[in-house]
């Protein structure tokens, strides 16, 4: 068995499309790589109403105590016009030491890391103690419904208990390794929705028109800024992202407004205490006369940090190693399936750079996914040799 | 010849659907009804782009300098779900002395009103000096695109030149009478567009949100009245109607957002003037920070005030000879095709009391067709004993 070359098999993963959901070609090849490495691999398939059924690896390899999981997803967003890139998104072009293709730096790239990176810790150490998996989901650039999440109770039932994560998210911001998410900002999505009375534009003493009283409340909610931050994260964000009337006509005055936000909150809130503090503000800003009401939106994901200094530790130093300078720990951003494992385990995260994910030619160069492999490797190497 | 019931006419004329632009019916019963009175009677149909077709009237009795012209439309709004109404909406059904049916106030009923009024002053008088004329629309409630503007037009072209009008639309608001209009307030529209730089909700640094920007334009555009009014007319309002941003998704920041508004102006302002302060107003508050620009809405109107105290005197006199009380000179309220009188001779709005117009059970008080009647007919004699 001769170790895996991340380079070969990111253009391998690239060339079986897999544009969400459907991941089933690209996990035939992360398969074909896995089971020659000793992994026991299950695809569990899973449904739910009103979104389509989504296919899931979970390959796991060793005896012992500590249960070291990599986890990511095959899926790839769509290549939107495929006459506008360079080389075909599926053709996993290798020009001038870059590696093209939907998926290079989101994700397909850095699952080919990390399992290059096993197979040479393996060819290396031979036996380890301790358990190393792969928890790969073909919905994570869709709803988000059928995979990591169902992926994780599906292994908790089969008695799979996680000790860490690492997810292979392009976390990377300049050069691979440059930083590491440590934990992510949670996000509440809520409508407020201002009401008033319809009515004729000519007649507007008869009316009571909604769009002031929407402006009114949306100044006290954003008069001040939620926090000014905390140890590990920047200060929370709440950005207005639509205002509606619903209105068509020139001559009626809107007897409702509607303005939906978003805010990225760090862990000085939970969502709880963040729509209360919400709710505070509009009824502070309404002064008892405008009469207002808030609906929830998506679903809302708390903020999350990795209290774990081991593998916070492990994977600095892992960085350390092979690029010559610690990472920084980073809690920004937006959200990723780390949302969903940090309910079962500590987790960090840390891939490729970002800049041309979901954009028409997307590209990594080969020399980055050497280096996230050798990264990777010596995350495994410190994680393992803790567990002798 | 006999005299004209104004009852039995305004019942005829709603037994006519012509929900508009379909006219002839309700055509075809005020000529059956104008031409045994003598007079000369004329339904140009006019025609533009994208508009259906429609059928007017124009209707000349008598001859000398003074020409009085009674103005208005058969077409009527749709009458809506018909099993809601208590009777039949063109059934013009008499019930405890209420006239039913769609158009019992606007306008048919005043249209009757109008034609009795006439019938009652030539039967009386036999003989006037003057000319006296009907200007009916099908195009009213519709596009107004083939309806009065081009009627007057057609007229003028064939000699005719109008000394005043009168409008017969519901302008009366408690009783038969209690309001004349004498000018109208000008209507101008427009969008507010704020420009700002799309992003991700989650990376609110690198975006330009443009909400926030259009409450600041909106906040200033809005912070002071227009106006404080004049002497016929209340103070102008500015009202915005709509606010959009056209972004359905909650993980992004909108980089266009956008305000409609409508104002209702007194004669303070024309168009010009008006869109020129909005301007100002826009560009102090933008404080060369915020991109912005506008984009007209509807067609603008001018304001426009009757300045001929002898019609307007007439009509005073007319209401106060029949119920006892002066009528309140009004320049409130929506536009009407005064609008486009105003441009070829003086004109004054009177007619019934517009509580149900365009509602289900839309109806009149055969009590106040006749009182409608009356004031007309008092009007007739006071115009043309002045032309004597």
């Amino acid at each position: 068995m001769t170790a895996i070359d991340p380079v070969q098999l990111a253009r391998d993963l690239i060339r079986a499309p897999s544009v969400t959901p459907e991941a089933a070609p690209a996990l035939d090849v992360l398969e074909a790589a896995l089971k020659p490495l000793g992994f026991s691999v299950d695809r569990p398939v899973f449904s739910d109403v009103a979104t389509p059924d989504v296919e899931n690896l979970f390959a796991v390899i060793g005896e012992g105590d500590y249960h070291l999981t990599f986890a990511g997803h095959v899926d790839v967003v769509p290549p939107g016009e495929e006459a506008a890139w360079r080389h075909p998104p599926f053709s996993g072009a290798l020009e001038e030491n870059l590696v093209y293709g939907r998926g290079a730096v989101d994700m397909k790239g850095a699952i080919a890391a990390m399992v290059a990176a096993f197979s040479r810790f393996k060819a290396r150490r031979g036996d380890f103690s301790g358990r190393f998996s792969f928890l790969i989901t073909g919905d994570e650039e869709g709803p988000g419904i059928n995979g990591t999440a169902k992926l994780l109770d599906w292994a908790k039932t089969r008695g799979h208990e996680f000790s860490g994560a690492l997810v292979g998210e392009p976390t990377s911001s300049d050069w691979v390794g440059d930083q590491v998410k440590i934990g992510r900002r949670g996000s509440y999505s809520a409508t407020i929705i201002a009401h008033g009375r319809q009515g004729h534009a000519a007649y507007p003493h008869l009316a009571e028109n909604a769009v002031p009283r929407l402006m009114t409340l949306l100044k006290g909610l954003t008069a001040t800024p939620l926090d000014a931050g905390s140890e590990h994260f920047e200060p929370s964000t709440l950005e207005v992202v639509d205002v509606a009337t619903g209105n068509n006509a020139w001559n009626v005055i809107p007897g409702e407004a509607r303005a939906r936000f978003n805010s990225r909150f760090n862990d000085c809130w939970t969502r709880q205490s963040l729509r209360a503090e919400v709710e505070r503000r509009l009824s502070e800003a309404a002064k008892g006369e405008i009469h207002w009401s808030l609906e929830e939106g998506q679903p809302p994901s708390d903020s999350f940090l990795a209290r774990d200094e081991a593998l916070i530790g492990s994977l600095s130093s892992a960085v350390s190693a092979i690029v010559g300078a610690r990472p920084r720990l980073s809690t920004g951003g937006g959200t990723s399936d780390a949302r969903f494992i940090k309910d079962y385990c500590p987790v960090v995260e840390l891939g490729l750079v970002g800049s041309t994910m979901h954009q028409t030619d997307e590209r990594v160069p080969a020399a980055d996914l050497e280096e996230l492999t050798r990264i990777y490797e010596a995350f495994l190497d410190s994680i393992f040799a803790r567990t002798q």
